[in-house]
């Protein structure tokens, strides 16, 4: 099997590499071009890529090729619907850059092939690798960051659905009237994303400190900044603030309940927690795990539920293990 | 290729049979001997294959083999893990039955290869190779009858999780506070199925005559009989009845709502509803369909949402299709 795999992470605002041999060689990353409708975007990385692969010495005939996640629904390894950040509509990414590569290493494209992934099932498929969710072959990663989203893991691949759009789960619908406050973005109301994301948790935080008269530092706060943030909220529960306790079980009895809605559908090995809301860390896992406990099926109470721990790497970890599966089936080593 | 497949599937207080070759060629069934732990099933399955192979001509070296539904978690396609209905606690059953036949025919139990699964996902992969499914390779069933079930359908293949309690939509918590009725029988509150089940609409539907005063025909059918029926509410609802409307109205959301949650966990190409309460055919789908819309993550809002068509018989469709596929692609034909 060939020695070398890249994995590559496309964000808005910056973009992720990994050189991977026996393990993570090397990481770096480029700043996003989005001008010119994200026309940049496939040239700089390929040009970053060409780079690099000279200064570490990576010979083309070793290298295995290129697994990328994109922040947009890709349903068939190749053409990503839609990435607003990017400014991208339909693009044919891998097929774009497997050229862009060739072209510049005088091969062929199938040379160096590319598989893309939207970046959240990437994400989950990393940490299954790797990370949190390792000796697992089916699992659901939830991430809480701006948003809520989520990736899918089946049978040691990543599960993209019919249109690319398995996993997003930040839009099942699943809070109580009485503790929605206005419309998701998405249009609806009581998706999960309006109360479990960073944002719809401060949101939340505000609309609880509005109706009750409970004192909390929360409200202190709130008069010397003017705003709260999640971390503000998890340091307040931690420190036992009545206020932030009682949101903050109010949250992860609703995060409970998707994934426990989850879990009814596709039945994983392991659940994990993920994104920037995760940074609460082993206090958040107990109450997601303990409402997930109270709302999941008889048969299903003792899936577990743990933090993801590969953080901002997740991505390059599930691009490059896209890539380097692909081969170990190829090879019958997996 | 093998020309003949069997299809059995296995119930409470029947079992069915299906003698497939180009297409369904026979049908029978037994009653489901219960009695002494349900240890009769088996070798009764056993006995009533091998009278029909004889009288139908079916030579045993031209049998591929033996599907099965079960009514229980089947993660392996051989050990079910508890049968309540059959008095069963875990039994290797295709393992089993596939050396009883081996005994019969004198022959030995990898000649006459048996498969299991859950009945639900049996049923969904039924319809998908010859019914409401047809021409899609991912697809969600929900079974509306005495309560609610699922079957999960992912790349052509029945999709049983880590447990094989993947489907297990009955108990997906989408119902909100007002709408409940006491608790679930899995002592939870809120499940699908305590609102969407035939027996969950008949509870639904007494819980709202009695919180309003809308006159209504199933007024006086409670009055004439006692009592009503899922049928009841439909037909009063077709002919206009208001209380009827509002009744199917509330059950058809909350299905919507956790099928636009199923949808967006695993992206199916389609959504079928089966079971006795599909009876109510296009009315009671193009309302699912419609609150489906309403609630669904706007990439998913497409989603076909359709009626299955096999009925009692999509398990021995289906049960037969896991092992003419599984023969099928040894042959690389699928």
């Amino acid at each position: 099997m060939k020695k070398w795999t890249i994995g590559v992470d496309v964000g808005g605002t910056e973009i992720k590499f990994g050189l991977f041999g026996d393990s993570l060689k090397e990481k770096w990353f480029i700043p996003t071009n989005v001008s010119e409708h994200g026309s940049h975007i496939l040239p700089e990385i390929a040009e970053t890529i060409v780079d690099k692969c000279r200064i570490f010495g990576v010979d083309i005939t070793n290298l295995a090729g290129v697994g990328m996640g994109l922040p947009g629904p890709v349903p068939d390894g190749n053409m990503v619907r839609g990435c607003v950040n990017l400014g991208w509509s339909n693009v044919a990414a891998a097929r774009e850059l497997s050229e862009l590569l060739a072209g510049a290493f005088s091969c062929q494209p199938e040379d160096i092939p590319v598989r893309a992934a939207n970046d959240a099932n990437v994400a989950a498929l990393g940490e299954m690798w790797l990370g949190g969710g390792k000796s697992c072959k089916s699992l659901i990663m939830v991430t809480l960051g701006t948003g809520v989203g989520g990736g899918v893991v089946i049978d040691g691949r990543i599960y993209n659905g019919a249109s690319g759009c398995a996993g997003e789960i930040g839009h099942i619908i699943c809070v109580d009237e009485k503790d929605i406050t206005g419309n998701c973005s998405c249009g609806n109301r009581g998706c999960l994303e309006q109360i479990a994301s960073a944002t719809g948790i401060v949101k939340y935080a505000r609309h609880y400190l509005d109706e009750t008269d409970i004192p909390s530092v929360l409200r202190e706060l709130l008069r010397e900044k003017g705003n709260i943030s999640t971390k503000d909220v998890f340091d307040a529960g931690k420190n036992g603030d009545e206020a932030a306790e009682q949101i903050i079980d109010t949250v992860t009895k609703y995060l409970g309940r998707a994934l426990a809605g989850i879990s009814a559908v596709i039945n994983p090995e392991c659940i994990l927690i993920g994104g920037g809301v995760s940074a609460a860390g082993e206090y958040l896992r107990e109450k997601v795990a303990h409402h997930f406990r109270e709302q999941a099926f008889s048969e299903l109470k003792n899936t577990p539920v743990r933090l993801a721990v590969l953080g901002n790497e997740a991505g390059i970890f599930g691009a490059a293990y896209m890539m380097i599966s692909e081969r170990m089936r190829e090879d019958s080593i997996l």
